[in-house]
């Protein structure tokens, strides 16, 4: 057990009771997760016996995983508010793991905003961001690209937007494995004066800061899955729209196309032809592959698995945490920010479209 | 000719020289909407040799079509503060039409932000509204809703979100022909405090508008598809971000099944057999179907007609404005408005909310 806090591995802090089949598919995923990443280490914390008996069918899993007994958790429809004063929970033990320096990283799949506020009051923003996002990875026609912000901050001002442009950045490269990210602010329109005064300030503020980002202007949500951006920054409110407008098409074509084979005799005749063809549509649209929305800005990565994935799903969230941590993501977002004042080019750049 | 100007026609303006393929598509459209509608009169205006030239293919249109011949016509990359001060314009002349009580409603294909400049400067926004929106009528599971503001006002307050729900109450009713529309108002969560403090203070103001309106409360946009409201109400931002996801995630889908299908043989077997099941899903999603976004809240209607749209597409923007002229659109918004005084509504939801 002493290998788990030894400094050579990677250590991840999993909250074992967040998400709707918890402990079970937690520790299935963290099953999964171990036998393609071997080096990863576990702190488990949760319901013991519950989870002790899951880990249990996985010998392998068992020599690096650290389980600690909580006897409360976060449910779904508890307050923020409320959550962060209870420290007691499996959440924010696990996210207090990462504070203490005995993980590097904080997987749950359990309440978004509860997560969030205990990852805040512990992990603090990292000096001179002023506000941390909500990142993911989503499908566009030939592969990837990183959206954020999700919903952690409704309004944003320029700064904000430019700090959002910077971690997109870096989580591209490093998620992505793009060198050179294409960066680009979400817009109702591509002409530079559309849209709202903080999106132009924000891209004021880009040009300026001489990061060498890859910044590409506007772009249009009808563009983004035509690969014409690997990070599209937004306000966490036009962000959430988009996603989940995304999320309800997608949903809406693929009842359609059932009630219309349904609906049809010929159809339905060859439709055996076309399984082929359709699961390699689902695989790319897999939302289990895209699983694990990431606090960016933070002292520390904390990441939010859908609480309806299974195994695999929350395997794919522990393996983006991995990845980062090895790539030392939160380092390079403060080595980032080491030459910039972000503050004074926002005032220049107020000063211009205002 | 006279029979045009006659009172008891339905008189409808067109500017015959918007879109891509005008005038030719433009007169095509109103053939089909004539055959449809025998009681539409067309004041048609334009480049006359052209149009004539276009008209004389359909001698049943002839009769009711009056030509004006205009030298001049907006561009697409013309800016509304331009176009607003060139009177000889087709898109001008139609839209004057209709201030002067020739015409009940203009249909145009040409540019968006010159067509709602001039609609707005010439019908005027009607008493009582602060401001005039953009609504559309969208696909659903099980049929259609109508969705506002699509990009007039990229920030909205509490009361421009209410008035957007009461027109949008009232155009669903003539348009979708719902006698008691669900109303809801686009958010990031369905909780009271979710989103916006605008969102807040709409919410407070539909309560009490006592309208009559069948007020659902919130709706995120990942349940919009799935047959919940009626009218979605929204900043024309958000609005705008929303309808371009949709439609960006369609096109991504449909790509992406005929990249699956090209890819697998037996697929390309199975193909033949889903054409049936496939041209219902098309016509279900249909654009053209979809044709014909409105501007409301204006003293007459004024209709965007998709500019790359065909014969079909606008023919149904056509029979759009004259369904909503029928039903005395613009006279029920006035109507509706009479006994509210939204101001003060405004006013008690703000102290209310913050």
């Amino acid at each position: 057990m002493e290998q788990v806090l030894s400094e050579n591995n990677l250590v991840i802090s999993i909250d074992a009771m967040g998400g709707d089949k918890s402990p079970k598919v937690v520790i299935e995923g963290l099953a999964l997760a171990h036998k393609r990443n071997p080096d990863i280490r576990f702190l488990v914390y949760g319901d013991k016996p519950k989870v002790t008996a899951e880990i249990d069918k996985f010998p392998a899993l068992k020599d690096v995983c650290q389980i600690f007994h909580t006897e409360e958790f976060v449910h779904n429809e508890d307050k923020p508010s409320h959550v962060i004063r209870n420290r007691e929970t499996s959440m924010y033990k696990a996210v207090e793991a990462v504070k203490n320096g005995e993980a590097m990283a904080v997987v749950s799949a359990g309440n978004t905003g509860a997560l969030m506020a205990i990852s805040k009051l512990l992990l603090k923003t990292i000096q001179k961001i002023h506000r941390p996002a909500i990142i993911s990875i989503m499908p566009h026609i030939n592969g990837r690209y990183v959206m954020l912000d999700l919903g952690a901050n409704t309004e944003c001002d320029g700064i904000n937007l430019a700090e959002f442009a910077i971690m997109g950045n870096i989580f591209a490269k490093y998620s992505l494995g793009i060198e050179q990210p294409r960066v680009a602010l979400m817009n109702i329109g591509a002409e530079e004066m559309k849209g709202k005064g903080e999106i132009h300030v924000a891209a004021h503020i880009i040009k300026n800061t001489h990061l060498n980002l890859n910044f590409i202007g506007y772009i249009e949500p009808h563009e983004i899955p035509n690969d014409k951006a690997d990070v599209v920054v937004a306000d966490g409110f036009s962000g959430n729209i988009a996603l989940k407008s995304v999320e309800g098409t997608s949903q809406l074509l693929m009842r359609l196309i059932k009630k219309s084979v349904k609906q049809s005799f010929l159809a339905k005749i060859g439709l055996p032809f076309m399984f082929g063809a359709m699961k390699k549509l689902k695989k790319t649209m897999d939302p289990r592959l895209y699983n694990g929305a990431m606090f960016v800005g933070l002292n520390g990565l904390s990441v939010k698995s859908h609480g309806g994935t299974d195994a695999f799903g929350f395997s794919i969230a522990v393996e983006n945490a991995a990845r980062l941590v090895r790539k030392d993501f939160v380092g390079s977002i403060r080595r980032e920010l080491e030459n910039i004042d972000l503050d004074e080019l926002s005032q220049e750049a107020c000063y211009e479209v205002y």
